[in-house]
């Protein structure tokens, strides 16, 4: 029986001296005259498997000795334990069958490889220690998400990824079309929906409809960003989360958005112990510690009216100066949350720097938003609750030139039964670039679109 | 504290003579002189909750007894049981207080609508019985498929849905550009990937990257057709799960399958007896025993070759004759399954019928491909083992006229350690139809893209 390394290090005693089929990838091999040793990976944990092979057991030891690193390889042997080293067992083999051979010339080779070098090879790049610990995390997160508001009830929907609406009003668009290139066309009716359509910057309006039915609902889906900006935090596609419950007020949002994010450090503590501990000690020095200490804090929330405050005293350690009116920048953020060393609310913005279906406060001049900032990342999560009274919907859609042409089954919740509601977005990739420590987008996502850049 | 309906169901001799407050909308209100009946629904669960409310107790009664069908109400009341009525208790309200009033004019109201109607209506649709509880369902089956492949250990992809390839080879791609349409355009360097891009038709591809590093895979994403096609089973945006594994062959590939749709009935029988109760009285007479044959057989497997002879020995039956060498039509599926009494994989198809990617038999002549058929409903999965030989696959490739400029790093995952694996692809809205009966995929999807159909 085909035995998975996962299965031997979580039993290994269960497993010791007895006769195991493992089935893997080379990703090392040394041999000596009488002897050798293959690192081999299973792709089913993060540490790989020492192999030991003999001349005087195998009938192919030459060949064995010779097999390129990236093979795979079907092995049969013995689990002999080795509480002395750092894997707590490695395989005396009886059997090695190659199953899949690799060409000298294989890209990855056991030596460090450049980052840029392993998203031009992003097909292979899964069987680095990086990648394949990255990837690891980014599934238990994803699982983690789904969990999470699963147990609670709520329903995951779908949002439509092909839009004709554009719902922030902010960013360049990807248009979706069946229309002969070649022929300049003004008018859509003859394309594939008879409209203009783009694909999706949100599915949280759509998520507003579905819960104002099932009062609890989460989207988990594809986000697209048609922005020309080369930077290590933008993707042309990406992940997004965005739950959005019924009755819930600004503070109620608060509270999920922070359940939430403990939530998901926990199951990565419980499901990826390896990977943190080789996130920590490469890639990110501290990072267990800044995850415990976000597990353990009460995120701070404070007014965006007492941020500038903050940030004003303090204006000469910046070069954006923090202005009341205007965005905070990430030096800021970084501030605030070193300022109170832990995760930050910061809620009700000016109305002009947030979207239009964000809900006016009394004030008339802020909107009930909130953004959560993390330590040394900034923004994770935005939200706000929604505006629920139609005039005042209306009114600030006229404000920001907000077409409602295909937005009339928005306006329309508004009419019938339109409750207090409220929501927010994670951006999955963000969740996981904060808990790896990796600082760069394309290096979270399996196969990353950004300007000038869609191969694989 | 407010309760959610769902609670007081599983719980309900806990909540007995209790006072809860429940926040839902307004399904029914009927009302006289001096009580009235509140059909409420909150979303949580698939049963609506009669409220009652009486003048003598209620400083409002005559505002209540007006509220419109579709309102947002909050109630406070107690907990009545009621063992001799269908809902197992009511609420006696001690305070209804109105949380979004809806105008009289209101889509929904309680009698029968057709689900034309409810498409047009589709922002509300899930406030009816027959959507709330197939978009229900909808969310049980997308976890119970993430739990399903979680629990075995599969690592969870998110491949690209903007690509430079056309995977399948069949199908009309939706173009994705940032380019001015109404210039026209031959050449895409000034694009905004800097070449022609269209939106995914499948995630197997890169997943085969991920399986030749991780083993156990799965993707679940949405994917696109921009077929013309107006039929009951086609929509232009879909999902789909697609599980990928290293070392499997066709056989294993069948367990796996199998093992899955056991598995996600299994969760929907635990999760939505309501829901299934509903769909069999209302949607399809004889649905829970469908799925109890489902659950109870062992799904047969027979190659093409025997399934067309025994289809060509009924061919007086069909409409279209069962012809070797030509694609099974739907009511050669359907005599199949109700041949066999239960579902049917059909394997080693002609090679002339299957993608480039499928595994050439010894024979030379068919492929290692399955398709899962399911009684009434037809083909519900289909996969294959893949093709690991070079030079098998570029014969293959050429002949079937599949450019290879795209795809030079999927020839890559051939030369370095391309070992045997197989994997499936799961159309989620065939699964949810199957589960519950309904029979127009619009009517599974929250919001359907369908040619010249790009509402919400």
């Amino acid at each position: 029986m085909d035995v998975e390394v996962k299965k031997i290090l979580v039993n290994t005693k269960e497993y010791a001296n007895k006769l195991v089929k493992i089935k893997g990838w080379i990703r090392n091999n040394r041999s000596q005259k009488e002897f050798g040793f293959i690192d081999l990976n299973d792709g089913t944990a993060f540490e790989s498997i020492q192999i030991v092979y003999e001349d005087k057991v195998l009938d192919n030891f030459k060949e064995v000795a010779k097999y390129n690193v990236g093979s795979a390889i079907s092995v049969e042997g013995k689990v002999v334990l080795t509480p002395k080293m750092k894997q707590p067992f490695e395989i005396k083999a009886e059997e090695i069958i190659l199953e899949g051979n690799s060409l000298e010339d294989y890209p990855i080779q056991p030596k460090r490889h450049s980052r840029e070098f392993l998203r031009e090879n992003a097909h292979f790049r899964s069987r680095t220690n990086l990648f394949n610990a990255v990837f690891r995390v980014r599934s238990v997160i994803s699982f983690a998400i789904h969990k999470f508001f699963q147990e609670r009830n709520f329903i995951y929907l779908h949002s439509p990824l092909i839009t004709a609406n554009d719902a922030e009003g902010a960013g360049e668009l990807f248009q979706v079309s069946t229309l002969d290139s070649e022929k300049p066309e003004k008018d859509f009716v003859n394309d594939f929906f008879g409209k203009k359509t783009n694909l999706s910057v949100t599915g949280q309006l759509q998520a507003e409809a579905f819960a104002l039915a099932f009062k609890k609902v989460y989207t988990f889906g594809p986000t697209f960003r048609a922005e020309k900006s080369n930077t290590t935090r933008h993707a042309s596609e990406f992940w997004m989360i965005e739950p959005e419950v019924a009755f819930f007020d600004l503070q109620d949002n608060m509270d999920l958005a922070e359940e939430m994010v403990k939530y998901v450090i926990d199951e990565v503590f419980k499901n990826c112990q390896s990977e943190l501990q080789f996130f920590n000690k490469f890639v990110e020095k501290g990072l267990i510690e800044k995850l415990k200490n976000v597990q353990n804090k009460t995120f701070i929330r404070i007014t965006y009216k007492k941020a500038l405050e903050i940030l004003t005293k303090h204006n000469n350690k910046f070069t954006i100066k923090a202005v009341d009116g205007n965005d905070l920048a990430t030096e800021h953020e970084k501030y605030l949350t070193k300022h109170y060393g832990g995760p930050v609310f910061v809620t009700d913005w000016p109305k002009n720097l947030k979207a239009f279906y964000m809900r006016l406060n009394d004030d008339k001049e802020t909107v009930a938003a909130m953004d959560l900032l993390v330590p040394l990342a900034g923004e994770l999560i935005g939200g706000s609750q929604r505006e629920e009274r139609l005039d005042c919907l209306e009114s600030r859609m006229r404000k920001m030139n907000v077409s409602d042409q295909d937005l009339w089954w928005y306006k329309d919740l508004r009419k019938y039964g339109g409750n207090k509601h409220s929501g927010y977005g994670l951006g999955l990739e963000r969740m996981i670039m904060y808990v790896t420590g990796v600082d760069n987008i394309r290096d979270v996502i399996p196969f990353p679109r950004t300007p000038k850049h869609c191969e694989f």
